[in-house]
């Protein structure tokens, strides 16, 4: 990667002083490079009156980086003369490749078997190139350079890139690289990410993101340098999603954008929704600490603001603290009479920068804050830079984060500045601070879960060898959709608590298995096609007895076609109280094996009440993850249903991770439900496809 | 109100020179009126060089508006003072109020009934007082004067006005009025919005609200004036609300601020989150047509910002337009062939202002567009200036609205400037641009709810009086919450479809029932205390013959202390498939009657997945309203169900609007379940609270 950020000499192959041309553009902007730069071009000998070279090989000299920007059908041939050169890396400006369709798909796949096989690395096609602001290299045909700063950003729009330079001069944001990526035909995220996590001069690491290239690289790449540095990503795709037929709900998953979601979350890469945030989130994470927790204190001069702070945090699902009664207290005796009693903490139109301080100081002091949001409103009393002088001065050394919200416009640009520059971020509107501090929390709850990630990857994952012999059975019968005996019998292998179920083919043998299960029971229909039993009236509830026993069993088999009708299943009828869930398993294309999560029954697809979870897992991470579901809140105990046993739950869904990962040929698994109670967990209905993993 | 807005004369009582003053501040700001202010002061014949009256009566002429200043415990005297001399209004800075607690609500009490009397209206207590900057009349306290402008800004939160109004300066925003009310004593939303609703200088007004006042009011004055401009309003309390103890599921939402949501959309007010997009969406209204439909073309010169823009978009519930093929091969003719062949419509990099101008023509002239947003990054070949040129010429006259996103700093700023003085807003992303597309849609469909309201107004309601006569049999006989028989009964009167249910008090009664309704049967606890029956195992399903009857007869019985066993119901079992609902209404002490519909079950609470709606209703403004919930998608149909009969849906709540507005009495209904199919809807279960309407 060095030849790429640091290169000793670059050539510019397609150099021209043709005027308005891409390659006169780059040939300017890496005029800065002075003698470290050669210009190569096969018909020239000067070009912008700089001595330009015929030909790599005519230079004479190693060359670390080649910059192209000559067209597309040129490129087998230019790259192969980079090669026999001895180039290190290759940054390809020109398009012309996969975007125009087949023919450039394959001139594309010609240029990298040749740089792969003459060990060239390439950044690019159809990109706007790179730079290295501190080190003056410039190989992009943008209109100027970047201001020197310490984020790092990547993107995969070229278009974009041009528009967040021409914003970061009056931004005043600066950057350790600017790299546009391109096609990524070799270079792709992983690697670049891990350069970035390396390099000293970049604090923060950037990502526009259109698509995810090599996901185990960048999986890899991103969790080891998140747990260093900020990854702060916008991916687009969240919404435009074409919907995809799959055998089952959890199988309609992959290839999603809620699996990328999922799987940046356990990268530890915080994913946000704008460009705005992009950046901001870049700046504060590098002026404040992260929050140990997610409760926020809003310290206030102003009903009125502290109000629409609050409620942009609630919006947001924020959590505002608590104050306890010693902070209440103290706060009596710092603040008039009328101050609020509560969080946000209004300190009264009239206050002044020691009472301001003072609070801010209670506040902090408290332990069951996290942080800190100061709020200002230019009253007649009020004197917003010696309040912001105040504050700077009361959090110097403080281990949790301040932001403010200096409202206003001139009257307050002081404050703002003395703020900014004691490193307090500031922000127009309260709304935006709170966003800001969600995603603060956010950060921190991802570096947790890497560190759970990192711990449990030491330890040895189940073998699930009975449930791998079950299911390698199938496979070699030629079997694939599993009946529900049989998906239960690999879920009980798997160690997950299962209603067992039992297969009868003939009315007398229904009869004997529900004996000997114990009344009441449940027959369903057994079915080799039909898989939703409910919708064809194949479910029979709370036989009592034999009579009810044959009585169902000829209702079943009347209500369906004959073909399709194989005999029934018993199981005893379960009466326990609970919530109906759904779990699940499917392997996705790019980041293979997902679990979901969530409400269950014949509403899951409209609730969309879910999560997805990545293996493998551990108790706390699937706690953190599941949390984010409404059911969520019924688990904690409802008017109907006391709180349900987590810790049952937890494990069940950690050994669905394990199946998953110790089993590969199952591809797709949905239980529901999965009856969750005070008494534990139980897998009342299961259907499974299995194939062999190169299915 | 025109004594408070254009007074011919103005008296400042409280009026002082004393630095840093409230009443200096005052003196000064009012000073512009020249001779039309009279500043008094019981001790004083000059204030800062100027005559100064000892009283009111030593004026000697007439005044038309009272600015007071004076301490809170003078205030009843002063308004005794102001009413003997025929002052019209009085604006009433002074704390030390309600804010204070009971003393100062008493004082407040004493102040409002000598206004009264005498009939002098107030605005205040405890407020930043008014400014109407092109009459030059600036009765506040603040440190300048607004911008003149035709905005109308109403403000509860006088710290909130300081912010605003020192923001203002810098972004250029004017008003036509700016008015901090405080505590509403007197003139509150209701009257004042009714105020600029005819002032023809207001072209839209803005709120920013803690809290409604009189609810009967506000709706009325909102009603008629955002039918004709423009009411945004940002009320904070979204999340701060204290969980509430109530009978029903429907009777917990009251006095909530869901309640309130959905009282502003039926008023027509346009309700934002943030206080940026309270002014920046009065910009844009003042600026842009409404689009008649909520379908978006985006026009980009990059895929990325493209993809940025309809993710924004999607996020917020929005919809991307679908290009018909007429529309598809108008853009083959003038973009080169690699455009994007989709919305949003890449232009590609090197798009001219013609390609742009002729793309955003076949865009705007497309039957399936509402509006447009247009989308730039300043690209090695982009001219932002000469494209805004472009697209100010070719929207020209345009009944649709064109929203841009010029991305990027100094590059693209004179291309805003001449989108900015075209009268098209633009943004610094898309994504904000999106949100205000959503928003203008938003107005343009509580728009056609309020010509819907008006025109369901002049229809005679039901007199519901079977219903009425039911419930009131109930009130005379003592009884308030009723049985499901009793509640059953009272719907089906109401011309509710319902599941006609019996009462049984002995075994046998129940099994002649049975038999009388047909088999199979459902039987359940009836109990004066316990309504939750299935919590206590009080539901039997599926009872096909006199045994099973006898054998739920039994069950029920034991499951329960015979105290809380009165005997069960007996209904036919339904065997339907549908979704099951919940529909219910509860009383709003500010709101009147308040409907509720959403996802039914156990789960209600836990889901969330509802809307209110406020009577009287139409099957359009109930359709619009429920299509926002996730439920709504299974109505239409899922793989297990048939779309089901919204019709017959949205009967059923109008009926329960009609029965809300005809039977006061009614307190509580919750309908849990009820059950909708392709059929039609049915009532399966009820529960209903009844008091007089003074309870």
């Amino acid at each position: 990667m060095s030849a790429f950020f640091s290169p000793a000499s670059v050539a510019l192959i397609g150099a021209t002083d043709r005027p308005g041309s891409v390659g006169r553009a780059l040939l300017e902007n890496l005029s800065g490079l002075g003698g470290r730069l050669f210009p190569v071009n096969a018909g020239r000998d000067k070009v912008l009156g700089r001595p330009c070279w015929r030909s790599l090989a005519a230079i004479g000299r190693p060359v670390d980086l080649a910059v192209i920007a000559t067209p597309a059908a040129t490129m087998p041939a230019v790259i192969q003369e980079c090669v026999v050169h001895g180039v290190r890396a290759a940054v390809v400006i020109s398009a012309g490749f996969r975007e125009i369709g087949e023919k450039g798909a394959a001139l594309e796949k010609q240029v990298l078997e040749v740089a792969r096989r003459g060990g060239l690395r390439l950044i690019g096609p159809n990109c706007l190139g790179l730079m290295v602001p501190q080190a003056g290299l410039n190989a992009t045909f943008a209109t100027a350079m970047a201001r020197p700063g310490r984020v790092a950003f990547l993107s995969q729009s070229g278009a974009l890139c041009t528009a967040i330079l021409d914003w970061s001069f009056r931004q005043r944001v600066g950057f350790s690289a600017f790299v546009s990526v391109g096609a990524m035909l070799d270079v792709g995220w992983g690697e670049l990410i891990r350069h970035f996590g390396e390099d000293p001069a970049t604090e923060s690491i950037v990502l526009y993101m259109e698509s995810v290239g090599d996901a185990a690289s960048f999986m890899e790449a991103a969790r080891t340098v998140a747990a260093k540095k900020p990854i702060i990503a916008i991916k687009v795709g969240r919404t435009a999603e074409a919907a995809r037929a799959a055998a089952s709900h959890t199988g309609a998953m992959t290839g999603s954008d809620a699996v990328l979601d999922a799987a940046l979350g356990r990268a530890g890469v915080l994913r946000v929704d704008t460009i705005g945030e992009l950046f901001d989130m870049a700046e504060v994470m590098a002026k404040q600490p992260l929050p140990s927790g997610p409760r926020l204190a809003i310290l206030t001069n102003a009903g009125g603001p502290g109000a629409l702070a609050a409620d942009a945090l609630g919006l947001r699902g924020g959590t505002l603290a608590e104050l306890d009664t010693e902070t209440t207290q103290a706060l009596n005796t710092c603040l008039p009479a009328h101050w609020s009693h509560g969080n946000p903490v209004d300190v009264l139109g009239d206050a002044d920068p020691s009472r301001y301080a003072d609070a801010l100081r209670v506040l902090l002091a408290d332990n069951q804050t996290d942080g800190l949001l100061a709020v200002l409103t230019p009253q007649a009393m009020t004197d917003p830079q010696a309040i912001a002088k105040a504050l700077v001065e009361a959090t110097r050394g403080c281990q949790k984060p301040v932001l403010a919200s200096w409202m206003g416009g001139d009257a307050v640009e002081r404050g703002r500045e003395v703020l900014n520059a004691g490193g307090i971020p500031t922000y127009d509107y309260p709304d935006e601070a709170a966003r800001a501090w969600q995603y603060l929390w956010q950060r921190q709850e991802r570096l947790r879960w890497l560190e759970e990630t990192n711990r449990i990857a030491c330890l040895e994952r189940p073998a699930m060898s009975e449930a791998r012999t079950l299911v390698q059975g199938h496979l070699a019968a030629g079997r694939n959709l599993l009946t529900e005996v049989e998906a239960k019998q690999i879920l009980a292998a798997a160690g997950i608590p299962t209603l067992e179920t039992f297969q009868a083919a003939s009315e007398d043998e229904a009869v004997n298995l529900a004996a000997g299960i114990g009344w009441p029971v449940v027959l369903k229909l057994h079915s080799p096609t039909l898989t939703h039993k409910s919708d064809v009236g194949g479910v029979r509830l709370d036989l009592a007895d034999e009579a009810a026993v044959r009585a169902a069993w000829c209702g079943i088999q009347q209500a369906v076609p004959a073909a399709d009708f194989a005999g029934v299943t018993v199981q005893r009828m379960v009466r326990q109280h609970g919530l109906e869930l759904i779990c699940g398993l499917s392997q996705d294309a790019q980041f293979g094996p997902v679990l979901l999560f969530g409400a269950g029954g014949v509403l899951v697809e409209v609730m969309q009440d879910r999560v997805l979870l990545l293996p493998p897992l551990s108790p706390m991470l699937v706690l953190d993850r599941i949390r984010q579901t409404k059911i969520f809140r019924a688990l904690q105990g409802t008017r109907h249903l006391p709180a349900a046993d987590q810790e049952a739950l937890a494990d069940t869904l950690v050994k669905l991770a394990d199946l998953a990962l110790a089993v590969p040929e199952l591809l797709e698994l949905d239980i529901n439900p999965l009856l969750v109670s005070a008494q534990g967990v139980l897998a009342l209905d299961a259907r499974m496809f299995v194939a062999h993993a190169s299915a």
